[in-house]
């Protein structure tokens, strides 16, 4: 059966593995020290127009968000997201459960507002119980969103001079962020790395087997990020199997690449969509499109292909979504057209 | 330069990386609900003669630790360990930070004494004030020690009965479990699955990229642990990668295998300090060897071989540590005979 | 100035400084073991109608939350809440920092409704991701809540049943209740000891110096309780001083007549309000008054007579709060209404 | 039956609750912002010698040390203590459940050596592994110490001198503090403002009903502590009750007279077991006396007095302690001088 279930079914960029077989015996040290990790580093640098970026290599996007986030946060904060945002509603209180509030806004899209966030910070400090509350210390946003859209560079430029503001770091989540930069998009990676204090670049969702590298952009690195890294259970001993993986996604495009590969495959799906009138629930310019399908319909899908639930759109139909990667094959999206 | 600095040098047997590469672009569902695992966890569970074990797998040593000993304590208590236990020592407080005590006893080669553990807890549950103590609730050991050394069977058993008395679990660290059950020893997997509550196998260190196998096998695993793996940032989108490697590790007894090379080479290496009149700091039977140095001759040697340093041993003599592995060729051991 | 500012202006009762002096001198066993705060837990038994009830006295509100709130929930488990409750919004992020998250419902005069609250249970339930998101452990309510507003014993019910439903304990926040007793409501101390599997009688608001007594029902208060406080930080090492007082407002009903009083108060400046057409913002029934004033009065008032701003109303009005409590003296309220 | 139990058996000076009753009807403002708190820090500001001291006022000894440590370190850090340090061994994991380890070092009669301190902290920078290690980040001492014993002026400023270097705090838990200062020693408490970054005053053992007054001596006090407290449920609404306690035991030298009452209590409780020949188990300075007692002598006077048992000492013999306080009425020793 074939699968538009998510963007994490298959394995990895067939050039990783190679890379892993090739490297396999060489003798590295542990914990990062290698000299993968350092190529890997650098690249990325370089893709991101930031030679003084710190770059440290994680293995998924829940452990990124925890370590990142806890780590610049003081007791006394939280972290500003969409009420949608995955460190609100989707990481098993993560975030939480690392001592610290989880501070929502409304979603419009997926996204947070400009204007919302900094009323937001406005009625804070002017509460005069604003002592007994949580203050707010970061915003997460993610990019692109749970809804799989995009925030405009004249949006990241607001967000970014609000937390200047209010000196406080922006975090972008780039779980997906190879498809958002392959999108129809006036954001680039360079600019990632100028507005926001520190991302991440998801490796798990966009051809690697795992690994996430968060960028502090801003010489921001937390003190002694290693040892939080360790104390949260996120250091491997072999980093060599994240620096390996990110330096191959950052040679010759590849990551890029891979992303572009993705958008050709949502939009042909989307062209077939669009051709056989199924309604779309939100127009998302990345790789997951979330379309509207009756009932009937759905559960006669449901047999020969998998996708996901989102929502009950009224008795009779459904809102779902349909997930292309840099591992769809066209041949998926041509056997997806005969049952649609 | 050949190292024998650690058991973490290398990437992955080849096994691994070629089954890797032959499922790489199946369709699979994420979080460890996948056939590869399913599988694994079979095969573990026979090796374990253990059929109503239950199963996760892990990235890494620290990790696992932390998830499983804060899901198996109540807040109000603590793990007993040796003081020179790795969750006391070397894991950058990782159950601290989870909210919990390390409770230290004293290290025997590495291990801790049944007459200490047993008076401990009779001492605490004698003690007037300890409500006002932190209760022992789980006995961490680890197997091999961070000295490489073993606890006999009939020393688990004490171990396990005083445990039962107290109705606390216990929990054996298996990081380097693979090159214990290939040492000369009465304890096998399934004496370790018996005696202990829950243990781990690792990977990371006998022939995997990372992982690590948790075995639960009294019917206790905790409430939801799947959620508190996510929580705690160690869920895996693609679980694959530690399925497949599990899979593969437990197929035609590769993990006992690999931890035989192991210790043909530790028993080749031995040999050669043996008639070379090095004296042993310990006797350390398992794939850390640990001699003692001329400082003179140390310095020489870290120009041509990488080992640890351990500790000072008198002013002009030195501990270090030698460790092969899975991975050591022999020609590295014939190599290092040169320089000795 | 005369002051409307809140509950906690005064000290305490004079009836419990005059058992403070007369026990003082009197050699008791510290944190809670001496013959007072028996007594008191036997007057609370008696006042719940519960015989079986297991009782705690703690120092202030956000301790008491915080402590009971992360005793009974587990580490992958939240607590729901109005968004307005005290838990989510005024305590400085005291639940998060205990590792928990604050789940929130919409908030109807500062209460949850019984619907929206089986709807929220019956939604996660049913999402299939559940096992990625933060489990309901608990439901919090207070009583009065942050609006003053009081829950009706049908109200109470049906919350209760569907916690029964759902296996997770309601609990009550009564730092007021002895507001919410005195108050024209059908809801009784036993009512609240019958439909709550925990709840606190708030002293310190209700003419206590300090103090909560945290009332357990149902035989469930968490293993080690008395641990658990100790490690956070709320045993008394004189658990007397709670005691006594807890003793002496469970002693010819004082803490029903206390509320009786500011009760009595509440309607007194309710009717001067009224007759000088000032408009209710809210209809509260127990010791909080919200009455929108115009900005111009606001300012003259301030002069003379110190109250709480709540929100804004318009660009020429203002939501303000007068708390009349146990100390208010009648002829404040009379200087009062010279000014309005 | 007399008591020599503990030194919180009793309430309070009557200094204190005279004060109590005759503020009691003003209407102050909540969270410790009223005079009396105000007027408390005045008063001890000047006590010190440290105008620029910042003064915080708590409930009890443990959650101040958990506060303030929480508070001061930074999440890969924890606090250096002795092994019978209370942080250490009698708080409940207080220390670890704000995810802190404690780190021990030996004690000598209750105290830490500053060599072995020292060496403690070259040795860890020294170690090629302290990355995965938990970094030193505050030295914890208490004074008097657990066995009330002091240290002297040398070893307090050889302390700082060591902390200095290593860019670290030093704590001093005052929960004695009253005793300490009216013993013979050459430690004044001004000393302690000079040498101690932070430390508190105890006043819940040294007459007061609770509370104990944290001072941060180097314009060190944590960013936003207030919030920090409330999170942690340090925070009592009614403050008054705490300022007015320490507005009173610092007027007309209350707290040094108090110290001093106990101070002679025993000298002259010291001076009857030294007639009656009755070994003492340490040369304690302070208000806690250790002696030795044979196990009939203990059982027949357990009948008639309430002491504390310490340990055993050998088969027939017991270590016992017996407290005197500020409270400690002469009477009280005569009778028990007849029971010896």
């Amino acid at each position: 059966m074939i699968s538009f279930e998510n963007d994490y079914s298959e394995g990895a960029s067939e050039k990783i593995l190679q890379r892993l077989i090739e490297t396999n015996m060489e003798q590295l040290s542990g914990y990062g020290n290698d000299r993968y990790c350092e190529s890997a580093k650098e690249k990325i640098r370089k893709a991101c127009g930031c030679p003084e970026a710190e770059i440290y290599f994680l293995s998924g996007g829940t452990q990124t968000n925890r370590i990142v986030i806890s780590s610049m946060l003081q007791p006394y904060e939280g972290v500003i997201a969409a009420q949608t945002g995955h460190v609100s509603s989707h990481e098993a209180g993560a975030i939480e459960s690392s001592g610290h509030k989880v501070l929502t806004l409304p979603q419009h899209d997926g996204k947070i507002e400009p204007k919302e966030l900094a009323d937001y910070l406005n009625d804070f400090y002017g509460d005069g119980n604003h002592e007994h509350m949580v203050f707010p210390g970061m915003v997460y946003i993610s990019h692109p969103t749970e809804y799989g859209t995009l925030y405009t560079k004249g949006e990241l430029a607001e967000l970014a001079d609000i937390c200047l503001e209010y000196h406080i770091p922006l975090y972008l989540d780039g779980a997906r962020l190879g498809y958002a930069l392959a999108a129809d998009t006036d954001v680039t990676l360079k600019d990632v790395a100028d507005y926001c204090d520190v991302f991440y670049i998801g490796g798990t969702k966009v051809g690697a087997l795992c690994g996430e590298a968060v960028v502090f952009t801003k010489e921001n690195v937390p003190a002694h990020f290693l040892t939080r890294i360790k104390q949260q259970g996120g250091l491997l001993a072999k980093g060599r199997l994240l620096g390996i993986q990110f330096d191959t996604l950052f040679t010759e495009n590849l990551y890029l690449e891979l992303g572009r590969h993705a958008m050709k495959c949502a939009e042909k799906l989307k062209a077939i969509f669009k051709e056989k009138k199924y309604p779309f629930y939100i127009d998302s310019p990345t790789n997951q499109i979330f379309v509207v399908l009756e009932n009937e319909k759905m559960k006669e899908l449901e047999k020969k292909v998998k996708f996901s639930f989102w929502e009950k759109a009224d008795d009779t139909h459904t809102v779902v979504r349909f997930a292309v990667s840099w591992a769809t094959q066209e041949e998926m999206i041509d056997e997806l057209q005969e049952l649609l």
